[in-house]
């Protein structure tokens, strides 16, 4: 419902002015305190206390989490705040990469711990806001100061046995530079994962379709729109929301190059591309015996001039024109192929 | 002195391959054991053993390390190895980057570890030999099937507090999938930094010692390499044991483009640009009274042929021709200027 953020002194104009440009609506700030531990509580203060001018009001469960862990799923957001409902507090876990050992006071080895019986204890966790929030009250400043994990503050102050949830690798703590493009890796991968086929044919026998299936058998999240006529406004609406990097426009009713303007349009106002290359291929569909060869050309030629200037604002358009009978599996192939190209070598032809 | 391996049977026609291939000399395999501490035991035996037909011998002072740690620094392998003769053990360590805790039996938390109190155990390890091995001859089935922690038995057969040394980040597990891109962006970020410059001039004030000069300011490693007709070989032996991907070649005495040719044939041999593009620049500076202009336009036309064709087996050769007395400071950065984008975009010009 709420989210708040604990943000140092420093950061907080430039926070105000990321909400202000992704237009987060749920987002309230507060400012970070110097440990870790004194954020929480500065941020749970936030939800406690009913203000008159606040749009926040107390939640039944809270979830903390570490901005530095950005691949958090819903699913184990789920998990946790289940967890919580049933147990008063829960937390996310890794098992060990290294061994852990507890080094002597002259910097010599006292004992090493052993690895099956010790976990990392990840975010995000979830507890019963009450149950953390008294916790935070009755802390020593000595906890504050120096403890690390709000478990063990559940179980100290609340005594609350928190419930330990299998987290996913990718909740690892983006800590050093090269955590960086380990991140950058995460976030094309899925982008790669991820395409919106916009159609504007219900016919099951087109080509159209067995693209389709031909995609979904190779990636994660192929998502189907339609661009009928009767439902153009919702169904792009949809399409804008999908955070989709790659769009592949099958048009068949229409050979009309303003469409696929259209939706550029639409995907410019979105800022995605700015992150990252926004690709957009359009695939005009048309019988050879109907519509004279010379006059496709020319709108094909305006969609490579409309590329070039869309590719300054880092969307890259592909115009594809293909001519009936000659539509076959080799064809589902190869737009394939144009897909990935466009994508590997950033270019847009 | 000597590398022992320990391999899986599968991996070990691929590893013997590598060995071949890199032409490595003080590498001998073991066969790996189900666990790591059978490995280890199985690469300790190997140099334990006086055979008859072998070339290991026992060493006073044995490392330990992971092949997914390969960003190890000779600068750690001297400390542990230092520690080691003085403690009998030592290993490198990390600080912990989440809290560690200790669930239950039943899923929850039983209680948390002080993050500050413990560290993360990391490689590489070193160990008077008969210490190391003494424990490992002692140790359970049990330690060898469940244990993870090679100090952990020095400590409990040998009763050998091991030295703990600081260990640098670049030290962590390459474990996910992720990791490799972390290990890559290193790599990379190394071979941007080290560059060799070969100049066939002694001359001070020649506009060659003014670009390292400029290059050094911005590169961690400026290596300058002399190609004077008198001492040729010897140096060139050292370009190529340098491990160096960019070579700016400064040629003042010659126009004569064979020169170049032999350093790229003598790149090839080195194999390095299997793994990534090695970039030359050849810098020809000529007095322009002295020499026509189209006879050295020929010659760089020559270059570039020349380049498509080594492009091919990834080197990435430029040819840029300076024509006397127009050389000033503009110059040197253009230089750079060249160098970074044949670095980017993976073109030869």
């Amino acid at each position: 419902k709420d989210i708040v953020v604990a943000v140092t002194g420093e950061n907080m104009e430039a926070m105000k002015g990321i909400i202000q440009k992704y237009q987060h609506q749920r987002i309230s700030l507060v400012e970070a305190g110097v440990t870790r531990h004194r954020s929480i509580f500065n941020g749970l203060k936030a939800l406690a206390e009913d203000q008159p001018d606040s749009k926040l009001s107390k939640p039944e469960v809270v979830i903390i989490h570490d901005a530095v862990r950005p691949f958090v799923e819903e699913d184990v957001l789920l998990k946790v705040v289940t967890a919580a409902k049933e147990y008063g507090a829960a937390g996310a876990i890794r098992p060990l990469v290294s061994t852990v050992i507890s080094p002597s006071a002259d910097g010599c080895l006292d004992h090493s711990l052993e690895r099956a019986r010790h976990r990392a204890s990840e975010m995000p966790q979830a507890f019963l806001f009450d149950v953390i929030y008294e916790a935070y009250q009755q802390c020593s400043d000595y906890d504050l100061e120096f403890g690390t994990e709000c478990l063990q503050l559940a179980l100290k102050y609340g005594h609350i046995k928190a419930k330990l949830v299998e987290g996913s690798p990718d909740l690892w703590k983006v800590t050093y530079k090269r955590d960086l493009y380990a991140a950058e890796s995460i976030i094309k991968e899925r982008i790669s994962q991820h395409i919106c086929l916009v159609m504007d044919t219900k016919d099951e026998n087109h080509v159209g379709h067995r693209l389709e299936e031909v995609l979904k058998d190779e990636l994660n999240h192929v998502k189907v729109m339609s661009r009928l006529p009767c439902h153009t406004g919702r169904d792009l609406d949809q399409i804008m929301s999908e955070q989709c990097y790659s769009y592949v426009c099958v048009n068949v009713m229409t050979s009309d190059f303003e469409e696929i303007r259209k939706l550029v349009n639409m995907l410019e106002e979105t800022n995605l591309s700015i992150l990252y290359p926004v690709v957009v291929i359009s695939v005009y569909f048309l019988d050879y015996k109907s519509v004279p060869f010379d006059q496709k050309m020319e709108n094909l030629m305006q969609i490579r001039e409309y590329a070039k200037e869309v590719k300054k604002r880092n969307i890259l358009l592909c115009g594809l024109l293909i001519y009936y009978p000659q539509v076959g599996k080799i064809l589902v192939s190869d737009l394939c192929s144009v897909h990935y190209s466009c994508k590997d070598e950033n270019v847009s032809c």
